[in-house]
């Protein structure tokens, strides 16, 4: 399987846009040209998707796995401002059909791949007796000193996020668009200081970024976008539309940091898609929510990958 | 789990070089001064390691399968002569005993990142229902123009090869060493046209040289190193000794094209690992064979991940 797969890959890759050294060799070769000299550094991210727990391969098909895989490493360099240049792909193949699910995780890839122009320059394949384990490294350039940390919000900037919240699990998660034209305009504007994608949960995100930037966060529980899947959902659980927004995981919106002075700049929608602020990051540590009743603490519900939700 | 993990990880990893930003951000970056600018390009290569398949968890614990996943990788970078700058590391873990697991196999990467003064950068971690995965992908800087490519081998070279061969299942899969020191110094003499590593079995590797320069390979059976384990090997499965040498996969030696010219300044052993003359690169395509009864077809023997020996 192995050699027909890679030479099949090689082949459709080579529509892409290309690495010095692509699919074929013992490495791939990044020439430092695609660097622009030294303007840039290199951005580096690494995702790996399982059968059943980060989607259930019976039930979406390999294709929309391998799509969920470039998009959640694309969503990763978006949330550093970096441009994608290159993505390296690694199969753990169920025995059965090993062919036909690698070309599915293969198209899906190349779904993304073609949209935002990156090259598929190389992986790994293997065939065992476990289910189907899709791994993913993405490389991608950023403008030297412009790439956005977690660690860059300071007590008093605005908290924004991109899109609305909650309920992915009812088909976003799979389908979700990384945010990278955003970030780009974002990037181009100036106005972001601090940066990270809501993979766990909004709060825990925040959270995240609160801890690296030493500062806490207060939400203003009115103002969280919610999404129609996560009204949806509520329906199903119990649990109010603003704990799906809150807690749920996946979302891969953006969630930024964004100075008072810079938010006339900051547009109020980018390619149709809303940017909202839902707080402000404060000195005192921890998160916190606002609403009419005042100021409570707030926990971190939210989706850790391998564990219960909260 | 997935926190505390990492926060281990990060403060263990400090102690190895480091890239301009490393674990705990939604990418690492690798700073372009790394590359020595205009200098160098990035090699890149990843692998995955399950197990039952290519390690037996059971059997060898998780720091030993972590240590595989680290040689084998650099192996990659030490057949293109790069030096490794940067590892990532992603876990696939079973839920039982899931912290011990990743903290063993960090601690079998950690071994070879230290000797080999390898910053460990990011990764991700996962628990699963299903077994063992671990994924790892390596980054290095070579020389500009100066990477080993499988193609560059041209009729008249020597085909050489590091170490001695075959029967590496009886502890060697595990257990070797990279041939980082040994590439540095070939690279720098400048004696070598070709490279690749000996992962799939002498035969199915060379084959891969061949296809790639466009030649083929003729090997002289009576030069093939072969290893004590090999001999070993034989007593069991009633194959000869040349044919677990030639058939083996996963000996992780280096396979090298020498011009005629250079091999006067190829040194006999390096760090006591001896360096022998198995062939000649020749114009007809495909593997050939030979020995005192004359030239024949060699049919290239190997370990295909996922399929059997053949």
């Amino acid at each position: 399987m192995e050699h027909s797969f890679i030479a099949w890959a090689k082949q459709r890759a080579a529509r892409l846009p290309r690495v010095k050294l692509g699919i074929g060799d013992d490495c791939a070769l990044l020439g430092n040209d695609s660097l622009d000299s030294a303007q840039s550094d290199l951005a580096i991210t690494t995702d790996s998707l399982c059968d059943g727990t980060h989607f259930i391969l019976a039930e979406c098909g390999s294709q929309a796995a391998g799509r969920k895989l470039m998009a959640v490493n694309l969503s990763d360099l978006a949330s550093m401002a970096a441009t994608p240049l290159s993505v390296f792909l690694s199969l753990c193949l169920p025995r059965e059909n090993a062919g036909d699910v690698a070309a599915g995780v293969f198209e899906g890839v190349y779904e993304l791949a073609d949209k935002y122009r990156v090259a598929i320059s190389g992986g790994d394949t293997n065939v065992w007796n476990g289910p189907l384990v899709i791994h993913m490294t993405a490389l991608g350039k950023v403008a030297s000193g412009g790439s956005w940390l977690r660690s860059g919000a300071v007590a008093g900037d605005a908290i924004v996020v991109t899109g609305k919240l909650g309920g992915s699990i009812l088909g976003k998660h799979l389908a979700f668009e990384p945010r990278l034209e955003i970030a780009a305009e974002l990037h181009q504007l100036g106005v972001v200081t601090a940066a990270t994608d809501i993979s766990d949960g909004l709060g825990i995100d925040l959270l995240n970024v609160t801890v690296a930037s030493k500062c806490g966060a207060e939400v203003w529980l009115d103002q969280v976008p919610i999404s129609d899947e996560a009204i949806l959902c509520s329906q199903k659980t119990g649990r109010t539309p603003l704990e799906h927004a809150l807690g749920d995981g996946e979302d891969f919106e953006l969630l930024l940091s964004v100075p008072q002075a810079n938010l006339t700049r900051l547009p109020k929608e980018i390619l149709g898609v809303p940017l909202t602020r839902i707080g402000t990051f404060v000195t005192r540590t921890g998160l916190w929510s606002k609403d009419k009743t005042g100021v409570k603490q707030l926990a971190p519900r939210g989706y850790v990958h391998g564990q219960n939700r909260d």
